[in-house]
């Protein structure tokens, strides 16, 4: 098996993510969390919060996901968020003509070649339907937002938001008026979008509503001076720029933050310091640097906004190179869209007493795509068992509680240890039925970290409990009394594995 | 000035929330959430994840906002959830029926009254067009879900949801099967729901689009049993039940939640037991006892789902009572719906080999009310400046770090434990503007409990902190060793703050 079917099957069994309307036949496009699902992609958002929010010039805000027409008219979303779109003249299905290229050929990337390329690739190819063989009309482009009407009685067109920033651009203003009035700052939002994919597939890589985190950085353009830069210019990151991409140089150049800065392969400090993050925020969950890249969008790809965009991409076994966030010079572009749309200045002042509009910098996450690498880079199968080795302050639980039988005050012993760390504020998860080999098993497969047993010799004789972990599947044994200390700080990173006792 | 809107003058100059599309000319139904409201709201969030979903039987998952047509025709909604509304012959305008009739009279909860008497009432009283003084046509039942198309070129017809319910039904198997296959079991969602309100109004309270905190617990009608009981069974609860309210009885009856289960006031324990978290929760937000109360829906009000309900509600003096959480019987209702929507069976075993349908309890709370409630409640005018009483652990910024003033090395100072405090895991403000006094009102305005101030005697010289109250406006003298851990037992209410130093 694909190692992405064996963490969807995972995945569906334990309660991380499932297909949604199953019992209806479902629908393609939509996913739903469960228990262990939430909890992760909660943590993967806490965990975005640290590495993006952190600063004090970061306000995070959460405006409506349905916003009123005129928005995306003035933003330029109406006329230009739209997809290739060929429908089938037999069974009338319609599919996204880029994709079905890319599955005919070798080619990548076929959006980026435009509308016209495309049309051509479909006939070169001689492309059918994929689903009846039927002849295929020419493509069109289609407006992939979903619309609506705003009043249960109508009359006000609406469109879900396919992005959030659009909402960080309308309330600058207000935004500006928090920071006090003091360039740069930022808003921030973690919150659903959607978009109305015309053939959507490849699981969670790719679905009608997701939940992003964005932030768009305010800076003025005559001082894009970042003063975080130092915490992350010697991060070292594999770029693919627009020149060596028109050149068709395939492999990365191994470069630092700093200098792709100095080399001005990236364009202003506040991107070159977002992609550092970038790099280190998804180092964090578990994927290693080699599998992953910044890759230029070509001149031809980039959207209306930007004047430069790195996708942040990461190779999966699975499905080849993905890209997990976006980092867009996005420029005065929209902030001046609407200006000029709402007639509301939009200009702020600097010490010297001249206006500017201030410029941006954008970083965008899929937090559906972090949750699938986080998945599938810390899957192993080990002695004909599934393991998730998920950082440990990532996986949904942190530890589970057995007693390693169900008699002599066994499970009340372990009861009241449950309790404690519970109230401690553990996440954890009690478990007594079946054999402790089999919960140790259950526990590995969802990702749990540490397994805490209770026992007769250890526990009842002496208050001490047994510690085995989820990655070496050794043990040590720990007194009670240390416990909720130890487990503290192994969860915060300062203590390993071996440290939390003795071995068993 | 009336208390809400002194609140919402401070939310929107501060950042908790403002209306939204402001430089487009607003938008009724839509409110944005700026930096503090955020976090005001995750804070809350949190508070009842640790109420309501604390025990390891309750599963929370994330589903999709937009579902396909099936969804809510099989559940229900298509035919019932609906409001009247009637509309203006001369200016087209479309308003609330009840609404209208329960501004122009003493009436309350007019929508209960069902179609007919609201027509009768809306003649009766010869109510106009409020906004152009236009005669109104009859009242209609208007569906109040927003509609979409799924898919770009359309085809399939989709709402999105007006609360979480439906997508706990329809993965109630899948969430069986999480939960071990053992009833009794609860499925919980934190997530946004849209109404596509007809005339939406009085701010906050009736927004079109806001997060729903919902659980369903599913249990077996022959074995009601709620273990939790017990934790409390001893809360004191106002009730109006649906026999006082035909008797037109206006005060509620003073009860425990006990005493309402054994004289069946409640129905079955599990409605008892999350009415009693309802009560712990709702005073945990900072709303007096004396505030809340329950009243049970009369049998024409309730939706066409349940066996009873009960309205958590909350006085407030801007608009008085308030529901802010509802609680349902939903019975099996819906299950069944969807077992006989489906055709999939939704029965479980019992262990004597009988099968069944389970029973639901259903808490409901939108937490832009839960948001508005905390934020009325915390508000005190005193001495011409604004304070917001927030409960500590609620507050946006637990602390603010100010050096006395900007020289002599005690910014640097400041910065230093601003960022020690940061890093424990505190959220923080470091703020060097203005005065101290100036900078101790807008702490006290947005709801900081404790101001943290670096000055030269004390800090300089003996590594001495001074912490100011924000209730008390009284201050203490803390070593810089025990800052970090008393203010840990501070915001885990194991220390008042006289115990956290010396007094000044």
């Amino acid at each position: 098996m694909n190692p992405q079917d064996t963490i969807n099957a995972i995945a569906k069994r334990r309660g991380y993510h499932w297909p949604s309307y199953e019992i209806y036949g479902g629908l393609s496009g939509y996913i739903t969390y469960g228990d262990l699902g939430t909890k992760l992609k909660r943590n993967i958002e806490h965990l975005w919060r640290q590495h993006y929010t952190r600063h004090q010039n970061v306000l995070e805000i959460d405006a409506p996901i349905i916003n009123p027409e005129i928005i995306f008219e003035k933003s330029g979303h109406i006329a230009n968020f739209r997809e290739h779109s060929t429908e089938c003249t037999q069974c009338h299905h319609s599919f996204r003509a880029d994709h079905l290229i890319e599955d005919k050929t070798d080619l990548e990337n076929v959006e980026a070649m435009g509308g016209e390329a495309i049309k051509q690739l479909l006939k070169e190819h001689k492309i059918k339907c994929p689903r009846c063989g039927g002849q295929l009309k020419e493509p069109t482009q289609i407006l992939t937002m979903f619309k609506t009407e705003i009043g249960a009685t109508g009359g006000l067109t609406g469109y879900a938001r396919p992005e959030a920033a659009q909402s960080m651009f309308i309330n600058f203003k207000r935004g500006y008026q928090h920071a006090r009035e003091k360039l740069p700052f930022a808003l921030a939002q973690i919150g659903k979008v959607m978009r109305n994919e015309i053939s959507p597939r490849r699981g969670l890589a790719r679905v009608r509503e997701f939940t992003i985190m964005e932030l768009e950085l305010f800076f003025d353009p005559q001082n894009p001076h970042c003063p975080h830069l130092p915490e992350v210019e010697d991060e070292k990151v594999s770029l693919l720029t627009e020149e060596m991409q028109e050149k068709e140089e395939k492999t990365p150049l191994e470069t630092t933050i700093k200098e792709a800065l100095e080399k001005n392969l990236i364009l202003t400090p506040w991107q070159a310091y977002y992609i550092g993050l970038s790099k280190r925020f998804i180092t964090r969950l578990g994927v290693p640097p080699e599998r992953q890249r910044f890759r230029a969008h070509l001149p031809d790809e980039r959207s209306h906004y930007s004047a430069q965009t790195y996708d942040h991409e990461v190779k999966l076994d699975s499905i080849g190179w993905l890209e997990v966030a976006g980092h867009a010079y996005r420029t005065d572009y929209d902030l001046k869209a609407h200006q000029k749309g709402a007639g509301v200045d939009m200009t702020v002042l600097r010490e010297d007493g001249t206006r500017y509009t201030p410029h941006v910098i954008e970083p965008s996450f899929g937090l559906g795509r972090q949750f699938l690498v986080t998945l599938e880079a810390s899957y192993e199968f080990k002695e004909k068992r599934n393991i998730l080795h998920l950082p440990r302050d990532l996986a949904p639980y942190q530890l589970s509680v057995n007693p390693l039988v169900t008699k002599d005050g066994l499970p009340e012993k372990a009861t009241e240890i449950y309790k404690t760390l519970q109230d401690a504020g553990f996440t954890a998860q009690y478990d007594q039925s079946g054999s402790i080999g089999r919960r140790y098993a259950r526990s590995d497969e969802i990702g749990t970290p540490l397994a805490v047993t209770i026992d007769y010799d250890n526990t009842l004789a002496n208050e001490v409990v047994t510690i085995r972990d989820r990655d070496s599947w050794t043990q040590v044994k720990t007194h009670l009394d240390n416990l909720e200390e130890m487990l503290t700080k192994y969860y915060s990173y300062e203590l390993e594995f071996k440290d939390l006792g003795e071995p068993l």
